[in-house]
């Protein structure tokens, strides 16, 4: 592909991808997914305050963007498994060292709020 | 600091964090500043369709957090000058990669999201 995509444009479609592959329950979800497979009641579970409809609509997402894969299994009540893709993978290398960043500098970003003053 | 940081728990201020900094203007607004100092002005013009309320909002937060300065300068009308801190330099480094992934990989999104039927 030769087209040039740039988030500064409004209308690119690069501005809605890097709107929803940055979104804080993306992050946690992927997060959740690196080490394997899970069932929806695990992602629930794990993502403390997230919303049945939160959660599904992330994961449909995902899904839609090919970021992760959805098995389903005839159980009764059925199983419902979601896995990362490849491209999954290789976006959560990049949304890690963010994560990070977040729980290393909360100490100063702390800092820095109660010294602000409007 | 000892305090452990956990962005899964609703109540955890890393949470919040987590959200602030990885949000779609967020983003912009810092890979716009990496180069140096801009003016509001500059900032509303390069990024697209973001609203006056909203560019203020962005980086007043990221001024709160300690991820910017802001200068102002007594002419007429006012001058005001954003520039990244050293933090917010350092979480440029880990959100570039990210940017970057969303222009190198819209091309598989597109096509996974063309062949997705729920």
């Amino acid at each position: 592909m030769s087209a040039t995509w740039d988030p500064y444009s409004a209308q690119c479609p690069s501005r809605k991808l890097l709107d929803k592959i940055s979104g804080k329950w993306t992050i946690l979800v992927i997060g959740l997914l690196q080490n394997g497979k899970l069932r929806f009641s695990q992602l629930k579970r794990e993502i403390d305050g997230i919303s049945q409809k939160m959660l599904t609509q992330t994961l449909r997402s995902l899904e839609a963007d090919g970021l992760l894969k959805r098995y389903v299994y005839p159980t009764v009540p059925v199983t419902v498994e979601y896995e990362l893709t490849e491209l999954g993978q290789d976006l959560n290398r990049v949304l890690t060292p963010v994560f990070k960043w977040a729980e290393n500098n909360m100490g100063k970003i702390y800092e820095a709020n109660s010294e602000y003053h409007i």
